[in-house]
């Protein structure tokens, strides 16, 4: 094991109608007066929200309400709840809803606590939070992570800019998981969840500061519980073992536990944020139709772990003569999986047609910050070796 | 996965050298007067004191010290230490070695926080502290998992009796975690650690609550990884990989994540206990004497779940016909690691003697609280079952 360091302080509540536990949990981190933040209608009409604002009703916590998050949360809605907050002095932010939720959140809490700050100055690395606002989790959607995670992600509709900050700062304090609430999610919802907890760890694997034998091991077992589950989940939507697995998985590979000595590439993060900025695709989805390519771009540069990656998660046998055709059937595997879900594999499929150069370069060049970084550890790519990839995935 | 509870918010700093960040860790978590524990000369000679005594004067920390923590940490000096605190107004405590000293500072730590309980009625289940000190690491030792767990154990010299207690409360804020420290371990404590740390898996492993599958795999992988660097850290004790794997091992395999959705049966710890209590053996060895004779008792309250650790653990293959075979080498095989350790697989070769009737009639009726519990999960066991245990484990 390299060096690390973690801390996943989130306290993880999992379980049937763990939900109505809310009031009690958000008393015992001291919350007074709450924003209750969501997303669209599913929340009211299923009765979960009614079941919260029972909770905390009955704790004599008190709360306002803002909903709409959408995903790619936008920075025009982050700005409305801290006005709002602000106005009504809550002291506790509860995301109910899924990673878009958790981020928007995170985001009005850290600005809450940081006065002196605006909030996208955050995200656009000019400005750093000293502190923040509580926030706890009902969550609803198995992908993001977030619920454990110290990350958020903000889309700026001015340039339609797509911005990440990690902090540890962020990291909420509790976490309520009720896999039955995850049921009711849209096949396509639920295939972009599996694909991004996928992702969460295959981009924390895929490193240069190798030689973390225990962490590699428990990052193979989050993928093939995540591949052997997440069929289930999408055959049979109401599947409460496989919902569970899934959705404790989601966080697993997202709390850095699957990343620990190592320094994670994250490239198709990277490079499937500019495409969520643009056309404001299903961050999931957009994610299944970059990564082979990416994969298949930077294979050489460590075939031995890629084919690693093909045997113990994929079952691959290990050609002992030429490692590079077991690498290329890991990753082959992966797109087939991919394509099993009903998530693209390119972009043409993943519906944004086909991109011009001209996209593509501003793209490539938004990605790398116009020169002023590197993305990924792996293989560094610079905006040229963005643009192959985007091209690869533009067939 | 079943309902569970996960939380374990300790800040883990891993890497050589970590241990000279303690007095700025300290700093940032408030603490102002340390009360530095740990346990023989070896912290001494070894330099260690001294570089952490200069980690706290640089963070401009003011502290005092007590040694002579013993394995099975006795009651005595913990009131010693709360005495030495409570005249010294310590507001931190920090710990500097390994699972007995970690439990010592606890047992501290909970008394200066709860100053109208006797510090003996938390163990004994006769009082619920509220509050604790802040407990910090400095790791020396592989083995317990103190170092993240809610969990610490006292022996009370009166009677000789072995209490645990489990809270939340007493989680460490920080742990330290240089491998290089524990190059210098004797052989035979590094391989007790080693039994304790697969020990803490294994017992959560072998529970009745079944159908966790990513807590299964983890499990798994924690413990095949534990066998695998052990035999390394055993034949070169030097060796910064094989040290580094087994510490990480040891805090995941104690921190829960092993055991999420289960209701872990820790019938072996129970058993050895009394040992402990009784023998002040090493709790590892202890563990190790004791633990394939409980197996060989209960195994057929769950062959399928004793056949797949025989498999995933240890490689053997399943016998459809009859997986008891299968199962029962798996057990074998575990023996089989802990002879190759030097480790005990019976009382005789802990070094305990033979044990008398009425001695193993004692043992069992103190095991189960003389009739008020019965122990385990897997298989409840009542005095009567432990006593055959006992007289297996006497072969």
């Amino acid at each position: 094991m390299k060096s690390f360091e973690f801390y996943s302080p989130t306290k993880v509540i999992f379980g049937k109608g763990i939900e109505n536990q809310v009031g009690k949990e958000i008393k015992a981190w001291g919350g007074t007066k709450v924003m209750l933040h969501f997303g669209g209608k599913s929340a009211k009409k299923s009765g979960l929200l009614d079941r919260i604002e029972r909770s905390l009703q009955e704790a004599g916590i008190e709360y306002i309400s803002l909903g709409g998050v959408v995903p790619n949360p936008r920075l025009s809605l982050v700005r409305e709840g801290i006005e709002l907050c602000r106005k009504e002095k809550v002291d506790f932010l509860l995301a109910v809803g899924g990673g878009s939720v958790i981020d928007s959140a995170k985001a009005i809490a850290m600005a809450l606590a940081n006065s002196a700050i605006d909030v996208w100055d955050i995200y656009a690395g000019k400005a750093q939070p000293v502190a923040c606002l509580p926030v706890g989790v009902v969550l609803t959607i198995a992908a993001s992570g977030s619920e454990t995670s110290n990350s958020s992600v903000i889309t700026n509709e001015e340039g339609w800019l797509k911005k990440g900050f990690n902090d540890n700062l962020t990291r909420p304090k509790f976490a309520l998981m009720n896999p039955e609430l995850t049921y009711s999610l849209p096949t396509y919802q639920t295939a972009a969840g599996i694909v991004d907890i996928m992702m969460h760890t295959i981009e924390r694997y895929f490193c240069s500061k190798k030689g973390n034998e225990l962490t590699d091991r428990i990052a193979e077992q989050v993928l093939r519980n995540t591949v052997r589950y997440g069929k289930i989940c999408m055959e049979d939507p109401g599947n409460y073992k496989a919902r569970s697995e899934i959705m404790w998985s989601g966080s697993i590979s997202h709390n850095h536990l699957t990343g620990l000595g190592g320094d994670p590439d994250f490239s198709g993060h990277a490079i499937e944020h500019e495409l969520g900025g643009m056309f404001d695709v299903t961050h999931g989805a957009g994610l299944a139709a970059v990564w082979c390519w990416w994969a298949r771009y930077v294979v050489k540069n460590d075939i031995n772990r890629f084919a690693q990656y093909a045997i113990n998660v994929w079952d691959c046998v290990l050609d002992p003569i030429d490692p590079e055709i077991t690498a290329m059937e890991g990753i082959k595997k992966t797109e087939e999986f991919f394509t099993s879900l009903d998530m693209p594999i390119n972009l043409s499929q993943l519906g944004v047609g086909k991109l011009t150069d001209a996209q593509i370069e501003e793209m490539a060049n938004k990605c790398c910050n116009f020169g002023k970084r590197v993305v990924g550890t792996l293989k560094p790519l610079k905006a040229e070796d963005i643009k192959k990839i985007y091209h690869m995935a533009n067939n």
